[in-house]
């Protein structure tokens, strides 16, 4: 059974730097209430779920984070506000473009002693030019505010956090929940303080199911806010009827299906009335085109019917 | 029980990019051995286990890579020549210097239509430049080897191959084992193809003992280069215990000892004679230093030592 949410955050502290984050949340979100904007939290990336209290081995969810940095460069360009609670290290929008070495890759270096510069080669300044421009635009609007989160844990208590900054934007606020949250965790009374000896044998894992977070956060947080939750599957013949199972129960608005394999150019919206498909095409692929901005652009007009059908 | 190491080459397949990087560890062994240069594995990062064949979830282990990307760079600088085998997405020399977004913030935008340039501001060119041009001057002269894993049975693979082709360096050969591998895994067989669904309860894990790869790795594979291996540990009382059972039963040349909440200020070296200590002092930290620093200046001259006792 999967314990109550109550219990879970009575029996889990909160992050260290939790009280930063909150401060953090609250400014932001004052500071855009005022001017009336529409705002949006992304969750992104895949939470932890430690198996020592001093952690060397934990379950992890796969994702990189794509879906949510890259949802959070669109959402920006529809004039949203973005909070971007992400697990530490995934991919972030704007820097996503430069992985690994490509940024050194692209430097060149003017070795002049003390008047030394450091350039962006020419054949590389068109891909950094507009990026570059859009995040410092991000950044010197404060249009967008970056908060981590590790383990399941530290993802429960920064949602909430976040839920309760956002109430006051009523209708104006979009949920886009992208995170891989883990279903699964050991209760902190069950977990061991060191890190598990190998020469006692093999261990085995026993798993509690975490409680779903939709389900308060739809009914008592945000309760006029616009909710999208992600699902997503390795066997396409269950997708559909699962996204169909969660909208009945939380009675949010919009699930976005995916599965694994295909996830990169097709995922499929589930509302409480249809659903529909949204696909990148092959020649769309080939230009370069993200799902994430067709996704994005459905997603807000959607909010956008939702706000005026409220009015009326 | 452990299975045994040739039992799981040959119950898990090679990764899918597996005879390329082959292939690119044999061009840099053979071209690199031609002119007599000494080499090191370095291998950095946690392996993942799969609990999925599609998979959504596995288990992981604690390691963001720095001491393996630190110490790469430290390598390079005493002149050995790299193959840098890590986890995909852990740091990597030089790169990790700019995480985040220090790099974006880092650069200037000159926007003038057609001629428009990108910089690094003045103030971040004295930090950039240094490593830039140690980065180009290792790419440059070829002399390291990137290559990368995800799971334990991705490193199984990688680890044996390079061996192979490190062979033939003889004492030349450094092997320095900082990945965090893995001590347990769920066999293939056991494996589930979907991922796991939640309503039917949480499941209970069971895993099994990774074969341990020491073994072969000093007698079989590289049976004349210098080992050291790395053993991180929560509870100081059995470090130093665990890291002469492990040199007393391998035979290899080093075990470098540290605590996970001490790890970048206090290693403990056990060789099979001794045991001691190498620290950061307070100033050093202060000053930036690193204690890869020493690290691998320790174990630059414990190696020349090895050689040079080889000919007498």
């Amino acid at each position: 059974m999967a314990s109550h949410w109550e219990e879970f955050y009575s029996t889990h502290l909160p992050p260290t730097d939790f009280e930063d984050n909150r401060k953090l949340l609250k400014e932001f979100c004052e500071r855009h209430h005022k001017t009336n904007q529409r705002i949006v939290l992304i969750t992104s990336g895949g939470t932890t779920v430690p198996l020592e209290h001093n952690t060397v081995r934990f379950v992890d969810n796969f994702s990189a984070g794509t879906r949510g940095a890259a949802s959070a460069e669109y959402f920006l360009e529809h004039d949203y506000m973005v909070i971007f609670l992400h697990r530490l290290k995934s991919l972030e929008p704007f820097t996503r473009h430069f992985t690994g070495q490509m940024f050194l890759d692209m430097l060149e270096l003017n070795d002049r002693g003390p008047s030394t510069t450091i350039t962006v080669k020419p054949d590389c300044v068109d891909i950094v030019a507009p990026i570059l421009a859009r995040y410092k635009n991000a950044q010197e609007g404060g249009r967008i505010l970056y908060v981590t989160f590790t383990s399941v844990s530290d993802y429960f208590w920064l949602l909430r956090a976040a839920c309760e900054c956002l109430a006051a934007f009523q209708s104006n606020a979009l949920l886009y929940l992208a995170a891989a949250v883990s279903d699964f965790y050991i209760p902190s009374s069950e977990m061991p303080t060191h890190k598990i000896q190998s020469q006692n044998g093999a261990p085995t894992i026993s798993l509690q199911l975490v409680p779903k977070l939709l389900a308060p956060l739809v009914n008592l947080w945000v309760p006029h806010a616009y909710v999208v939750s992600f699902k997503l599957e390795t066997d396409e013949s269950i997708l559909i009827a699962k996204a169909r199972d969660s909208i009945n129960k939380y009675k949010h608005k919009l699930v976005i299906g995916n599965i694994l394999q295909s996830r990169r150019y097709r995922v499929v919206f589930v509302t409480p009335q249809s659903n529909y498909e949204v696909v990148l095409t092959r020649d769309q692929m080939l230009n370069g085109m993200e799902i994430e901005d067709s996704i994005v652009a459905n997603v807000v007009d959607s909010h956008s019917d939702f706000i005026s059908n409220l009015q009326y």
